[in-house]
């Protein structure tokens, strides 16, 4: 058993080729006689890897001119803080879009920093659905509005962007979907995602954000916690994770070879429809969202008691098929179906929950 | 030419056991099907590798049992504004030792959230050297004292810790020396590394704390930014940098295998011994800091014209030996000599300058 079927959360599995390419590059890449993370973050190499890692996001999602590309680290969480920190004025007031425990991690962090305001919040509700577009209720005059695009806890997912008030910047938290289908920039003024999922390895953020909004902030911030410090020097301002600035590059390099995101979305549609359609048929096993609001990166089902998901995920791990455990805080099961997990991974799990359906219901 | 001699000074090199090892892990580590990106932060193997780093790190310095071990990210520039956040209580002083640029950017960093003072400055000086004990001007009652252990761009080094007031809490940067030597941790109330000098690769810090420093700040602060979040959680509070976790353990492994801190010591001290012996004794090549401040870790050198030391450089790179060009705001040449530069590098520069010397004096 080389290398088994992973359904993790995240960090999640990566692409077979750039892991293949990181054994070599760790040792001695581009025949430079030494591995990528013992080259100065300063040198000829490593900066064509960070521009080049820029320029493949640029590509891929035609990022605008006006937007600048980052890369920060302190994980979502830390953009919690930054988001409102940089973009929060005073007398201002942020909204937010409660659709899960990210998003209330989000409106937590704001509120240290100044006024938020819950436009909506499915929390009631289990958090099993995205919002109508008629539920939400916006504040008078918001500074910006934060959405969590997916909702890796729960299984779901907004299918397009809510409508937010003219000229209000959409700041949103893609952390478990970016880069899975296509995403049109101009539509946000800030969009932020921990790389472990879709784009590589945990440590890294990719940011990408609007230049009027780069500078809002004044000088007092911690320097590493303004995106200034950022833009200004082409994210090398310190010493940045240069291993997973390469990693990031190499993934969205195989996005790119594997055909860019329009052909990523038709194939994470795909898997995730194997996996939904048999539940939809299913007498056994149950899906746990609303149908308008269902994940194409998570797919969070339950057996009919604790006992079976718990005998479900043990014989699963037997059979090589791993991290399908739901979250502590809901239970049940649940498949990651990132960008990088194989068509033949879910197919795998469709099949031992045939089997499994049939030997136990 | 497989493998280069690297004398960058950071991120710099590695131990070549520590790259085999990782060479297999990103595959697939322990026979778990997955490489280590690819595990949950939440899982057991990830959980093991975590701890195995924290006492690996506890033994190799008898972290006494009053002290955490943390991981953080952003670099020793997000600790410049984590100490003061944390500890700069208002209506307090923090005292700093200016012994280059690092520790120059940690004052400026810590004036942004309370007031600071300079104990002293070697600024007037270019900073060749570390102060006498005399010359320190320690303010009424600080709150602590900051000081930079090692100077990079210098090449000085404290050989030994400033005397503080009593009851004050040293707070060093140790992230260009960490490691390369016996600490002794009681003498500290907080402790920061970089890792991608001695321990590891970029986009990881270790931290040592003292435990009655951890929760000083108020909860107002970024969660990010308060040391008790990664202390409560054993920093896995958020999604952390797992391959860098990963790489330090694996360091601070190798570390403990090639006899620990000591024979560490005896290393760096034997490799730099020889490339001073070498200046002491050129008519060429000249060192440029005052003996009794000069750093293990980084050898800073002129030859007689910059058009000189352009040449050298060159030449190094030829043959082999890369990163060798001074700090752009010093010039000269520099030599990095970290706990996984190999002897035979050091003796393999010093055959070069014997050469060059003969060839151009």
């Amino acid at each position: 058993m080389d290398r088994i079927h992973n359904f993790n959360a995240g960090p999640g599995v990566l692409p077979e080729p750039v892991l293949k390419q990181a054994q070599q590059d760790v040792w001695n890449i581009g025949g430079s006689g030494m591995g990528i993370m013992e080259h100065s973050h300063r040198g000829k190499l490593f900066e064509r890897i960070l521009n080049d890692a820029v320029d493949q996001a640029r590509a891929l999602a035609k990022i605008p001119d006006n937007y600048r590309v980052l890369f920060i680290q302190g994980g979502a969480t830390q953009q919690f803080a930054m988001v409102p920190m940089n973009l929060l004025a005073a007398g201002r007031t942020a909204d937010y879009l409660i659709t899960g425990v990210w998003s209330e991690k989000a409106l937590a962090e704001a509120k240290k920093f100044g006024t938020a305001h819950t436009a909506w919040t499915g929390q009631a509700e289990g958090f099993v659905r995205i919002p109508r577009p008629d539920e939400i209720r916006y504040s008078g005059d918001p500074v910006y509005v934060h959405v969590t695009t997916n909702n890796t806890i729960y299984g779901t997912q907004w299918q397009s962007m809510p409508r937010v008030p003219s000229g209000v910047p959409l700041v949103a938290d893609t952390s478990s979907d970016m880069f899975s289908r296509p995403i049109d920039v101009a539509e946000y003024g800030l969009i932020y995602a921990g790389a472990q999922k879709n784009l590589g390895p945990s440590g890294i953020v990719l940011v990408i954000i609007r230049e009027d909004l780069v500078a809002r902030a004044g000088s007092s911030l911690p320097t590493m916690l303004h995106y200034q410090t950022y833009a200004k020097e082409n994210s090398l301002y310190n010493t940045p994770p240069t291993m997973g600035i390469y990693l990031v590059g190499q993934v969205l390099k195989w996005i790119a070879q594997t055909g860019g995101l329009a052909a990523m979305a038709e194939r994470n549609e795909a898997k995730a429809k194997v996996l939904y359609d048999f539940l939809d048929q299913s007498e056994f096993f149950r899906g746990t969202v609303d149908r308008s609001s269902r994940s194409r990166m998570n797919v969070c089902f339950r057996a009919p008691t604790e006992d079976l998901e718990k005998q479900f995920c043990a014989e699963a791990e037997k059979r090589g098929m791993s991290g399908l455990k739901g979250h502590r805080s809901v239970g049940g099961m649940r498949a990651s179906l990132y960008n990088a997990c194989p068509a033949a991974s879910v197919a795998a799990l469709v099949g031992f929950m045939k089997d499994f359906e049939r030997e136990h219901r």
